[in-house]
């Protein structure tokens, strides 16, 4: 997640270069047809084209909104996360402690394996939401970003070998999906506090339901993750901006034409404002489609997870809390 | 659900040829009526079409929305009955267990039918998923494209007689909705632990309300399976771009008459192009507005099936998981 | 309900002839005052008749979404009535026949007459969607519509009295509200049971949940019911629409008038085509405004009731079941 | 709440003449610079003026949108208002009398004081609504609408003396929010009522949680009401489309001119319609933008309060029922 | 949160004097090249130029939909913290009175250090939100109003140390999310409470639901917080609108040239008059993107803290209440 209030020049060339070479290719084309080889009907009628803008306008336009949506709400179920991880830790404390039997102290220890493994569970899913899928950008510079990013973190592997007793982390090794079978540990730990009286049926439950709490968070992210914005979709509006365009210097060479010979050249530059603008516009709803990519414009996992970290850690009283995360060139991660 | 960063040009061939050839037709009938016949008056001013052209956009918009909000309910729904397997699955076995009296072992030759049982109930909802109905696609390549997808999956009817006890299997045949009936079998079995004092009066209950969630979400596909997306919207929307279409070259001759008689054949692929595009933007919609039709577009149940066989069976500790579905050209279902 | 998957063309021309005999009076006047009475000015510039285009397309493309919205949530009411149904019937199955104590034959008696008056319930709420409010349509091509519908089924009275014990049918007479009263006495025929210790204080509870969410949906329908399309916004729709349409051959004459005389008759397909598609899309909207004013495109509650019947008498293992709904005419209801 | 199929013309006309004076003013002043003083260039290019009608017409939908947004929020707040009075209701009674110790005669006089204090909430709900705020219509013909609707009613202060017991009426007096308060007696009417044992512990949570639903739909609508639609939008619609009907007559002088000095004329009458048509839209906005100003557009809480009020009575078995509210001249209130 | 009907001439001169002075310097220059320097070739083709618009006019009414959406939540956020501010007190004071065995006057002592505790979380909250970010307005008006907003109230560090037990504010201090902490010493109070025999195990788990809540709200408020407006959709908006405004004055030139030279330079107030139209639309979006940025259009958390602070002592037959905030120049804040 970009945080500057504007982004930096350099991530504006860097999304753009390409497509500005392209225009000014399609608009030299134009003029060169025209002008050197006199193919007059080139200069096409407007109105094609200005058709075919109306239906690319309407599919990214559609794709910004549903990209924003996809973000937004990835967001919202980090953020419900966030809520359920205090809750559930919270909870787990208080429930344990409220019997006048229980020694607060011998049961924090007891707390504190729950709550690492809570802890593990949130690195399990980031690993999760960290495989690649086969409709991400793959691209030479995305993939320099995403290292970059990487580079600033611990591996998954090794924070959940942190957090994990060390049986259960290798019960987990080779099982299809390890954030479920953590949640699975979960409940299994928590029915054994039950069998061992030091919590009521009432608690039990209660902490069985924030476990479910958990899983649909856990699901909603994988959804999003799993689920492209739907490719009929997204391949018709890429499709679409590229007809557009393509056509976009020829529908305009009339205007220009009426400029005289001397500054027809005029198409030229103003052929690739036109044209930088539209496909910049399908640009910005195609970085947003996916915000777990591991690219500039995800949802900072890392830093919620780290947060989620600190938290908890206080809650335990712990002293030795892990450092917030850094800001890598403007983008939290 | 195609997966693939673009769609493959062949999709994009099968989906499009028929309305290719229906735009070269009324082209060259616009450039025959106006040529050859000499019928000038079939150049009709371009202001009656373009208003057809705006209620046009305005419909098939609308309906490219709705297609994918139904389409992504549809996602969320079955996100949700993954969750609520998990979390069923995880509650039955931690509170059957939860007492110290039960030996574990004991207990979870019991949950393994309750969560088989489970299994069947999601077979069953897909057979009720596969079911045909009157509004959607009926085409000879739909048709082609849906024995492929079936092929690669073994038929429901077998995992449900896999998953369920065979007085049950037998219980259920003939009853009307029979994903209903499984789970009201689901309650008798958790009403019989209860009987049995094998669950406490509060797990009964939190177990009874795990089922109306998973009620919930099978009502939720069912509603979204067997109400289409409105007919008088969807019927519009297609007359609209017919009229639109067959309108289309005639109201673009008096633009391409402006370049001669030369290049007044242009209209032809011009037409081509923007028929294409605008017919292509309604079928976009068309093909994504029953997300359970059995086609390329569908939200893939038969993955998330396999996928929650194999968590659940992970969770007991089973072996012999089923595979996980493989991709079929691009294509998860 | 429509469900073919095109609106039959006597539908179209039912909906439609209206508009097109008064497109053609304005498209012949237009020209009559042009031509015959050689009131040249009548051809009136096309800016003012365009911005009044625009804002006619807010309004309608306005009514047409909210009326689709109206339509969806109406059917996601009923669809949680669905859902609420079974696990009402479920748990009430489920928590009076959990204590050993109880002979699971004897209490099914009783719990027949809970579903029954559940079934009955479902009748008394029909009963009140089928009132007619001051905003419905009641032109005569309406109202001979649904007479045919109710022709198909028997009167709710006739329902609600078949499963109402005669005591309680006698009480609920002349009760302002119904449904609000049958559910007030399901609340009761559970404390009850509660009384006779039928129930342990936990199932009381959460029965008493169940009839919450009942009351919860059956207030949301009667909102939908009860509440129509803001009339501010629906006369401004329909008034605009009929000043567009009123001024359009007028603004589309100096068009038509460039054919020539001899051509310039065009004017008055032309004026139908475009004032049927723009007060078409404005009638879509219109017919679906109202979910439950017993037409076409309402949300088919009969057809929902019957099917919960159903379901809910299989639960009950009874062998008369009532018949599936037969479409009347493409029409589910 | 305007309950007509359409609105009346008295209304129409009375939202509009100040419009359409305004709007003859500057037609003819245009007229006026043009014809009579010569000043040609005031015949100003229509680009800039359709240029600043563009963003005019996105304010003005965005605003019309947002306002049915609000309007249909606060209509589902007092419909949740009313399931949860129901819901309230029959459980007090519900759980009040299962207990079999006690006489159900002696446990319904208590619940009376309960449920009539449940009526004094609404009351005092509904006084909290009626107040005025500064960003409220205030102009004179508002002022006389809303004195006429209030005649019809008791005023609030009576109502809430006849359901709440003397002490408790002098209580909450001076009190700062007195539906909060309201429902503080309820949470310790039945805190006694615990303490008393007349209810069980999970009765005693059970009934706290939808006294908590309560202060949700209180909170949800104290909300809409003390949250105007954010004036820099409100400001900007009404600013622009001021700017936007200064500037329109002389945009569309050109095109009159060109009819010829003796039906340059006309331009008066198609501004006039024009400007009305924008206005009116704009209009709309406005007028349904607050949903409880005391106004035709209003969501009618004091006909859904007292529906409530015969509801409960009747639960109650009350003989002497309230009159439901009769229609003001088409309104509901 | 600005609350006049009207924004004053004096917010909007704030926000435009720039933007016009902008569009007077582009308008002049268009002029000056095209008159003095006789540049003619500046004077552009309309179309590239209305592209652009296209363009920016999805971008910014995208940005203003979103910015009202993000405030719109979070006021609903703001809204369900006092709903279940109301909720907690009254459950709080309800559970610990119910028992028979209690003397209500003795349990008020300790409710009255919970609720207590639990203004100081508002509090803890408000100060989260105050804190600044990199992507809220920073330019010297902002700042200046910021101060005149703040200056009106006791800083937050106040309101914290009166409302919590010294050693908890000793506790909390250093913490890195001091809402979170306190929100756990509530949960560790009724902990003890528990402990000590004054809840029963049903209520136990009920409060620390209603503490669930409050961090579910908690952790929204500071989702909408800390994550900003996606910056690639901002950054864009601004830019395409600056690259509109620079090139609008040379579209518009052919226009303004037809009218002769003598008033060709009417050509500089349209211009502005259209620039500062367009900039002030993308203004009102940028000003309303960060709800809690502690300027005018922010959520009135202040005031509604202070709402709070109010009913609960009221709940608490406190007499010395805090006043209500007034109003700083028609601004709630």
């Amino acid at each position: 997640m970009y945080i500057n209030r504007f982004l930096s020049p350099v991530i504006v060339y860097f999304y753009s270069w390409r497509m500005v070479l392209f225009s000014l290719f399609t608009g030299s084309t134009a003029i060169l047809l025209y002008d050197y080889l006199g193919w007059q009907w080139v200069a096409i009628p407007w109105l094609p084209v200005s058709l075919i803008g109306t239906a690319t306008a309407f599919f990214v336009g559609f794709k910004n909104n549903q990209s924003y949506d996809r973000s937004w709400e990835a967001r919202k179920v980090w953020g419900a996360i966030v809520n359920n991880s205090r809750s559930f830790a919270t909870a787990v404390r208080s429930f344990t402690t409220c019997s006048p039997d229980v020694e607060i102290e011998s049961a924090a220890a007891e707390n504190r394996i729950i709550i690492y493994r809570h802890l593990a569970w949130l690195y399990a899913l980031k690993k999760a939401m960290a495989q690649r899928t086969s409709w991400e950008h793959k691209d030479r510079a995305s993939e320099r970003q995403r290292k970059a990013l990487q580079r600033a973190q611990a591996p998954c592997e090794v924070e959940i070998a942190k957090y994990l007793p060390a049986a259960e982390h290798e019960l987990i090794q080779g099982k299809n999906n390890q954030a479920t079978q953590i949640l699975d540990l979960q409940s299994q730990h928590i029915r054994n506090l039950r069998r061992a009286g030091a919590l009521d049926a009432y608690q039990h439950v209660a902490l069985q339901n924030l476990i479910a709490a958990l899983y649909d968070e856990q699901g909603k992210s994988e959804r999003i993750k799993n689920t492209p914005f739907p490719r009929q979709y997204a391949t018709t509006s890429t499709l679409f901006i590229f007809v557009f365009m393509t056509l976009l210097p020829f529908g305009l060479l009339p205007q220009f034409v009426d400029l005289g010979e001397k500054f027809m050249f005029l198409l030229i530059p103003f052929n690739m404002i036109v044209s930088w603008v539209f496909m910049f516009m399908e640009y910005v709803g195609d970085i947003s489609e996916n915000p777990f990519e591991g690219l500039l414009n995800d949802i900072p996992i890392s830093t919620i997870i780290r947060n989620i970290e600190i938290d908890l850690k206080e809650m335990l009283d712990e002293k030795d809390l892990p450092e917030k995360l850094k800001n890598y060139a403007g983008t939290v991660y």
